[in-house]
């Protein structure tokens, strides 16, 4: 059973009176007169993250997926707690330099302040990031409109190359291979789109889980489908190169996760606005489909303007 | 390395600029602009609790040892999220039900809502709680005045009984075998204690660690002692009634953690409205001992009068 359903059947009927939980059934916590929206999230060793070889690099990715909650919401990221279960080897003095390092660094970059947590002896690795933001609105999931166009940031694939590419399933040079486990390992957020998508998006989501997969869970409540362009959904050009010396297919990298791009809709009148917002801070948006009534089925349209079943399932969480 | 010290040399230096974290050296974070309290804590399977055999009662135990930290600083919980990290067995569909009734029993109990979480498979059952309050005004630790009055709430040692005889360490019979194994999985806090101890307290932990440890840690950067006398130090009859049958010692017991009463301090002249707010709320509140100026040794006085060398530290959150 997977989280997403257990959460509806044992724990959803526990926020019952409780608003500002959004039924569980958003990334986030949000309420409205304390102006107050958290996130959290767990990190296991060996599910969420390869191994500890590298503290610096696993803290960052940990740090930056677990704002990119909030900050795909429209509001600001300010402070957070990291709580971490882990034996002595991980988390030797050497170890804790390189995760105060890296901390600091994320706190520079993201303008964010350590607040707490807590640091436990357990044989297992993981982390607990809980994230804490102010805002008087967010953006909500399930709430697109039929004609919506859907957007996304940046490209989508690169993360999975470099998971891939360090699961050693996936042999390339020096070059490639520094620039996707990179991309795997410092996904960057868009903090300073965070409050435009406030004045155009209707909904939003950061790509954790794939794009098909987190498409799905960003209207899941609404009677809604969507059409999407595989032609238009962004790679890098050096994904691009890479698909074409490995023969692989470009649906099955851009429905994996791990990419933290924001995935949102938007009404086809602020389609001007988006351009000038992507073109003033130099982010690329991509326009890659549309959302269309209930009476159609959900598609995607390949290279060749075929059809597609969609048969790929985003990331699972597990190595 | 204790938790303590490592927070100390590598991570306080990571909330310079941020008032709000209290250095780290609190039990919560406290931010009085936006009067946000948060508090965190991690629980592991074989460190924190012995295993998962009674979910339901390992769960009621986790919020309230969660909660106990915002209650002790004079606020009210009123949120909190909950993220687990176990296996299929953890989290069989039987086990999960049982969760989600114990926690709605700790929401009608303490008036508390479930704001979210997460929930990922781990071959180590681990919890991580985040609790939130709303307050303008706080308990801070370290903040003891020469001369205070040191108060515990209720009585001390039942949940370390109940713990040994968990670990067959200690064998009794049924009717105290159940008293002290209650006492150990459901801590009684006292939420309706909480705002008022705002109008006396001058500083206040909950005993999660041990009396002695925990008063060592609630001066901890203040230039103070303190004079305890173990013969005020208050135990329930039950415990009483063990120590003798078995031959041990009081302060073994009242120095191991777990107990989640309230220790704090107070002005003398608040003696009286203590003891009636005590008797109107119908809670145990015993006078335990005096902080004293740092030109004395911290002492304990036992029973007879005699001064007594500490050696036993507290729990150590390992069996």
């Amino acid at each position: 059973m997977h989280e997403f359903h257990l959460i509806n059947k044992y724990f959803s009927k526990l926020t019952r009176n409780n608003k500002s939980s959004l039924n569980l059934n958003d990334d986030v916590f949000f309420n409205k007169s304390k102006r107050l929206v958290v996130s959290i999230d767990t990190y296991v060793e060996g599910i969420h993250f390869i191994n500890f070889k590298k503290p610096d690099l696993v803290i960052k990715k940990i740090i930056r997926s677990s704002i990119s909650d909030i900050i795909c919401k429209g509001v600001k990221p300010i402070y957070y707690f990291i709580s971490g279960s882990g034996n002595k080897k991980s988390f030797s003095p050497s170890n804790l330099k390189k995760i105060s390092k890296s901390l600091k660094q994320e706190q520079n970059k993201y303008n964010i302040f350590l607040c707490g947590g807590d640091t436990v002896y357990s044989n297992k690795l993981s982390f607990t990031v809980t994230s804490i933001g102010f805002s008087q609105k967010i953006i909500l999931r399930n709430n697109a409109k039929q004609n919506d166009d859907i957007y996304v940031t940046g490209n989508l694939g690169d993360s999975f190359a470099g998971l891939s590419i360090l699961k050693k399933k996936i042999y390339t040079n020096n070059n490639l291979r520094k620039y996707f486990e990179n991309k795997y390992y410092l996904p960057n957020l868009h903090l300073r789109l965070s409050n435009k998508l406030l004045t155009f998006a209707n909904t939003s989501i950061d790509i954790s889980d794939g794009l098909i997969t987190d498409l799905e869970k960003l209207i899941n409540k609404q009677k809604l489908s969507y059409k999407l362009n595989l032609n238009n959904v962004p790679i890098s050009i050096n994904l691009k190169k890479l698909l074409t010396q490995k023969k692989l297919d470009k649906i099955s990298f851009i429905s994996k996760g791990d990419d933290y791009q924001i995935l949102f809709t938007a009404n086809s009148s602020k389609s001007r606005i988006i351009n000038k917002t992507a073109k003033s801070l130099g982010i690329k948006i991509s326009k890659i489909g549309k959302i269309c009534s209930n009476l159609q089925k959900s598609q995607i349209i390949d290279q060749k303007g075929k059809k597609i079943a969609v048969k790929i399932k985003g990331y699972s969480h597990s190595f």
